[in-house]
């Protein structure tokens, strides 16, 4: 049931091990909107009859992200897979290498091989868990066509560095955005705008949820366009058909959803932040347990999608899976994220770039992470009986 | 606005060309579950805090689904696309050629690109629009390596025969089962059972929706967990990805959704058949419509899900494209379904199969059909209206 537990942070099958009676503290909850708002924008669309195909609550919440978000164009999906793998159809890349991360979700380097691409993974920076851009350039050969870089957990890439250099070497960018749902830059600019294309996740963990869903950003009214197709099957027109798209439509029910969510995620994230700030606050000396230094010092306006620690087995006196069973003993569900590294997975680890030997820091913080739990929902108290497990008092 | 018109069945963006007041016949409408059912399942969700990831709903629609099918296994999805892509995967098939019929949905042919197959496209039975066995058994070459049918608008294929040949044949089936929920065969079993892999659509327009939705049904407790597995990423457990899955989740709402409408679906095609004994009793003999034989003399239980009649343009003294606009122009919305053949698109036109030389019959059926309104809520006096401006009376 881990797999389960850690995707939606349902209480419902899980079993202590200690047969507690108490309810686990989840990793993530998802953020709901009040029914009472969500069911007269149901009953509006049921007499319309319009519950699919980019109806009006379709529009409206592309509308309202491309606001929030500050871009200018926008497509929904209808998850957050879908649109990482018509990131590369829609530029038209359907050979070669593409430079990516190893310490991501799965869903990252499947988008990959899904389009006949093959992944090329480098080696991450140790202050962020994002590619290392010195790393990319290294690993560019004739072959290459594009860069697929993670915001991981939320802080923003060395967007700068990376599009440079993919501009020089004539390089196409896709960001791998599902953790950056409305942060910014330090000087205020949306993390977003950067590369060719950046692809989000609406799924019910993330910081803003469709229960499940997604997103693709690009920069041109064409490109859109181009996108809005290959989403409809690559309908151009009642009967034209322009590429091999797949369905990944959002329905209305879940548009209307989002835009309920979409009014109330600023105040789910300063919730957030205040359960970051008890972590941050009482882990920052642990012995044995590390921070990425943007957690103490932030240089962006970061949304506090995940709370990662690193465990340093011999300093800390316990391995990072001991810890991890720890917390469960009481009742405390971190989640081990990302472990283990894409490139060990049976479909990538015959790549040469998959070898631990290529990772070594990749490598280290996959062993030595724990997403503590992070939501809207999270009490003091709760935050505080985290941070005692952990610090052993 | 054809396209969304078409998938869609809703107003509000209809304008017609003489200006009408009235509100005009839509192809479909989607079945919708009574919200006063709906809501206290929402309610239940929300407290739950299980929004997606297989929960309790999600189980109980697959479990009733079985029942209703009469199937053993079936996997639901997101869609009614990513069960196309997935059964190949599911199969291990990734390259070779794969004999379809170009007188179908462009999905059908998208799932077989997908997977690095190739298309060979063979004509269709006159009588039903579905592939017919002969020319599949001439199209075989040591390249083949499976056969994708169509149940078209809902008359089962021969699977007797189909199965029969691809056995001899070695080769794997994949019936694209998009339209036949419910329908059984003349001896009372389910048409889904046929092949090695059965994959239908809960879209909007279809006899069952779960707004957005599909499922995959196949035969062994093995093949529905690699099936499993595929829709969640290839997640074996939690630390085990096994293969390059996309995530095609079907969340707990629209399962919910699901699982009232299967309540009332036995009615719906009820109205449905009302509707149909109207067409065809006022169309079977109109001079320059033509009918499928299956229509008058059903020798199968039918699910109605579409109604088609086919304009012999010289004896009905006019062209299918003229009575597609008259019908229009009486607020009338039929649906040339399915024209353009698949393989006229551009991704498939140059394939040698795709000649229109080499798929005569399609070709003709293309030309002549118009799916007339077919939905639940079609009143006798709108039937009777439209067979009216059909007959010219």
């Amino acid at each position: 049931m881990d797999n389960k537990q850690d995707n939606t942070s349902s209480n419902t099958q899980y079993s202590l091990s200690d047969h507690t009676a108490t309810q686990p503290i989840t990793v993530t909850s998802p953020l709901l909107p009040d029914l009472e708002l969500l069911i007269p924008m149901l009953k509006d669309i049921w007499s319309s009859k319009w519950i699919t195909n980019m109806g009006s609550y379709h529009e409206r919440l592309e509308q309202a992200l491309a606001d929030y978000l500050g871009v200018e164009y926008i497509s929904l999906f209808t998850n957050g897979t879908l649109p990482l793998i018509t990131a590369f159809q829609a530029l038209g890349l359907n050979r070669g290498e593409v430079i990516t991360t190893p310490f991501s979700f799965v869903a990252t380097t499947h988008s990959i091989w899904w389009n006949g691409l093959k992944p090329v993974f480098v080696d991450i920076d140790p202050k962020t868990g994002n590619i290392d851009p010195e790393k990319i350039e290294q690993a560019i050969t004739p072959e290459t066509v594009a860069i697929m870089p993670v915001h991981v957990y939320g802080c923003p890439c060395d967007t700068k560095r990376i599009d440079e250099l993919a501009r020089r070497h004539r390089l196409k960018v896709i960001y791998d955005a599902a953790h950056v749902f409305g942060v910014r830059n330090g000087d205020g600019s949306s993390v977003l705008q950067a590369g060719d294309i950046s692809t989000v996740s609406f799924h019910a963990t993330k910081v803003f949820n469709t229960i499940e869903g997604g997103a693709l950003i690009c920069r041109t009214k064409e490109m859109k366009q181009k996108i809005d197709h290959l989403k409809n099957f690559g309908f151009e027109d009642e009967v034209t058909v322009v590429a091999p798209g797949i369905n990944s439509k959002m329905d209305e029910v879940r548009s209307a959803y989002g835009l309920i969510n979409l009014q109330q995620v600023d105040t789910a994230i300063s919730k957030r932040k205040h359960t970051a700030d008890i972590y941050t606050e009482r882990l920052k000396n642990a012995k044995g347990i590390r921070l990425f230094p943007y957690m103490t010092e932030p240089t962006f306006k970061w949304n506090y999608a995940y709370y990662p620690i690193f465990v340093e087995a011999e300093e800390y006196g316990m391995s990072r899976d001991e810890l991890y069973r720890k917390l469960r003993e009481n009742g405390i569900l971190g989640r081990r994220y990302f472990y283990p590294l894409i490139s060990t997975f049976e479909p990538y680890r015959h790549y040469p770039s998959a070898s631990a030997d290529n990772l070594p820091i990749a490598t280290r913080l996959a062993q030595e992470v724990i997403c503590l739990p992070m939501h809207h929902n999270l009490t003091d108290d709760e935050a505080e009986k985290i941070v005692s497990v952990i610090v052993g008092r």
